[in-house]
């Protein structure tokens, strides 16, 4: 276990800040809420764009950007959302600084105050809905298959690294369509390229699925999420895709001819994925030695470290050392020779196990005499020594493995935890005392619901879309369910 | 000539002001002085990004990400850097809205004022020194090689498309090291990177130098830039690479130990491009038939337009079309097949050339019927018919071909357009009638420098690192020069 690293089972909270912070992935700034993403977890954020936008481009979409900026007037265009957005936001008021007369410094400068304020966006529907509105006239302008990458601001009072920050950085789809139908089915596809993308790329099981209305983005009509469950027993949700209906098309006034020659207002989807699925990553996968992290996503797939006593000792193994790292960079795979004389092998070890180096290969002097490596694997900590002409091959291999093992071990997890009380005692005692999955029969009433929150802090994460139907009754009001839905404490 | 298009010749701002609006690059939007990039050009940005990043990487520099707010406080600290930044930015001052009481709406909550005012970072130096401070220790801390990619905000008052707006994206790299020349050394190889992406990428030539004082960067000891001529005659700064000295771990109290043991202050650099590139990637190379992309920038390369009266025969040509398409995507040439049957063969024809896709192929029946196609080139709108074996053979050259010429091309206007002027009387002749570049001898005076300035808008845009020595007189004061500077009328 890593010294410095608190104990997962004695404090989670304090072993995630730990090790978010340790393994360098991200800290606090001077700016209350703001975090400074390092360069080891920006690496990882890449690997996440660079795959998600793919997938994206892949089912015809495009990205384009649209301002920092949003008028306070816009907020108030679409009732629901401007209740469940506008108030916690960053303001802007003016636009110039000078220096204060008495010599204190810098100060605002009180002529400079901007007619309207602008709102530094928390999420760009309302910009984008006011663009859309002159780039769309007839049914063959539609659909719009827009995404944007961007940083978004909202002011939380108590932040966590990743979990809830005030800026945070995510991707967020704006799709404009002639039916209904196809912005539905627009809002499904990209849910399930959600779940695609986090299962077999983060390895993160997840489970898909309708939220209720009072869990639903401000001024959506539905909102499909996937929900991931965190090793401490807390849901995460780590997607959401949005079906607007036409309420961003009414507050800004964006009607289409259809092929009939009628005018219509559009119809609207958005998504998006934050910076949050780094959270995510770290507390589905990582251990009391550090992160463990699927091989899709490591900045570091391999790391080379040589055990070596003298000079020549480290000559003989640095060939070796070399002509591996070579062969496997011919296989796509990243590698780092870390042949630094100022730290022991032993800290080496450590260092990269910590940061979840998903395969790291010990070269010694008797691996150069008997033409072998040794290989050990972070997701299990197992050893094996091999026979250097198998090395690319197996390793190759291995990290196929080790993405279908951590995938195996989050999903055995969450069978584990998944839970199907039919009694309020039950299921009380369940949330209570192991956290968890829970999947209980639910009348269908908000009254129910929020009950069930203020007693118990369980939300229903999702109406899971696999749910299977099956007669119940209400776990808290007895009345009659025809299935079950997903509750669980969430972060 | 694109009917729809101000020509270059009557109107240069106008033609720019179309172009970028009309071949669908960007717009303004609602937020005076932001603008919407729209998917055509952030397709190029993204372009731009991928090839910058990769040459970034290869030399050994990393992504981070730093907080878009910075206290206000930060930027007094930096005594040039304040005079120079602080003014005119964004000031976030409040974290909250509510409902007006009155109904009018939403209002800001005025107890929800900042403690601290918040400024939208107009670049990051500040931030970014100020969490450094707690990463650099030792010599072993040293160099730190990071670089940004983000949006920053800088109110101006007279904005253009990509060339001068409020918000803009950008890079920006930021260096830390034990030594002054290894800081100096990290600020040539990026000019000399950007150099080398300006002329090479983007078939932009360059003039690298250093800035004189009074142009440099606030808070910089020396300013390296790269300077393009447009086509109409006035420098374009396409990028800039900064010396800071001590100033900024100065200013943020960073030390180091260095190899002796001796406490030291951290040497730094920073540096950026931003999407003024895309300005001047249209004010380079378009004309008045629309934009002329370099190949290497040009998210398509390749359209394939069918020309054909019935069903059958346009059967016939896609099968062939298709086939060309596969052949020349296994090349690693993007290509669209444009088989649209609610636009005619001439608009299509214009609409590419509008949105300068470098080449143009062109399949008719007569094509079928003798196996061949009509190649045509953006660049000097010359067409070939081409036999279909030699086709992909003779694209991947002709892409090649088109890259180049289009840097010659941009060669040739800037040597025909470059000055050496020996007299006041010629100097303010060539400013006044022709523009361009303005090689001519200046004493090395501030005050010289701003009286040129004052008297012809035309600033010394750098003096360049291969200016050959060369005795003269100033062109303004007639004191003794060593060397001629660069001079023009600038965006």
């Amino acid at each position: 276990m890593a010294k410095f690293l608190t104990n997962r089972e004695e404090n989670y909270a304090q072993w995630y800040n730990d090790l978010v912070i340790k393994a360098e992935l991200a800290e606090n700034s001077a700016v209350r809420g703001c975090m400074v993403i390092r360069p080891y977890g920006y690496a990882i954020w890449e690997k996440i764009q660079a795959e998600l936008d793919r997938m994206f481009k892949a089912t015809g979409h495009v990205n384009a950007y649209f301002p920092l900026f949003i008028p306070k007037s816009f907020f108030a265009r679409e009732a629901a959302h401007v209740e469940g957005f506008a108030k916690e936001c960053a303001v802007v008021t003016h636009y110039r600084l000078k220096n204060d007369e008495t010599g204190k410094g810098i100060i605002i400068d009180p002529e400079a105050r901007l007619e309207e304020e602008l709102i530094v966006r928390p999420t760009s529907e309302t910009i984008i809905w006011n663009t859309y509105k002159n780039w769309i006239q007839s049914y063959r302008d539609l659909p719009i298959l827009i995404n944007q990458w961007a940083n978004v601001v909202r002011w939380e009072m108590r932040t966590r690294l990743f979990l809830r920050t005030a800026e945070f950085l995510w991707q967020e789809g704006h799709t404009a369509h002639a039916t209904s139908e196809e912005a539905m089915e627009e809002t499904l596809k990209i849910i399930n390229l959600y779940a695609d993308f986090a299962e077999n790329t983060m390895a993160i099981p997840v489970v898909k699925g309708y939220k209720t209305e009072s869990e639903r983005f401000a001024g959506a009509l539905e909102t499909l999420t996937i929900e991931a469950l965190m090793q401490d027993g807390k849901a995460l949700q780590a997607g959401t895709s949005h079906f607007l209906g036409q309420n961003f098309a009414k507050a800004f006034d964006v009607k289409f001819t259809d092929r009939t020659g009628k005018l219509d207002y559009v119809w609207a989807t958005s998504w998006g994925v934050s910076t949050r699925l780094m959270g995510a990553l770290v507390m589905a996968h990582a251990d009391n030695n550090g992160l463990v992290l699927p091989p899709k996503l490591a900045p570091i797939q391999v790391v080379i470290v040589p055990i070596y006593k003298t000079d020549s000792d480290l000559n003989a193994i640095s060939a070796t050392a070399l002509k591996i790292k070579s062969d496997l960079e011919s296989a796509g795979i990243s590698v780092t020779y870390d042949d630094r004389d100022t730290q022991t092998p032993g800290w080496k070890f450590s260092h990269y196990e910590f940061k979840g180096v998903p395969v790291r290969i010990a070269v010694g002097p008797r691996d150069v005499k008997n033409n072998t490596a040794e290989i050990a694997r972070r997701d299990t900590l197992e050893k094996e020594t091999i026979p250097a002409g198998r090395i690319k091959e197996h390793v190759v291999r291995l990290l196929e493995d080790i993405q279908k093992n951590i995938y195996r071990k989050a999903l055995q997890f969450r069978e584990e935890n998944t839970y199907y009380p039919d009694s309020w005692e039950e299921f009380k005692n369940i949330i209570e005392d192991k956290g968890g999955f829970v999947m209980a029969h639910w009348d269908g009433t908000p009254e129910t619901e929020a009950r069930i929150k203020e007693e118990t802090k369980a939300t229903i994460r999702c109406i899971p879309i696999d749910s299977k139907e099956e007669k119940g009754k209400c776990i808290y009001s007895g009345k009659p369910s025809g299935r079950r839905v997903l509750f669980a404490v969430a972060y």
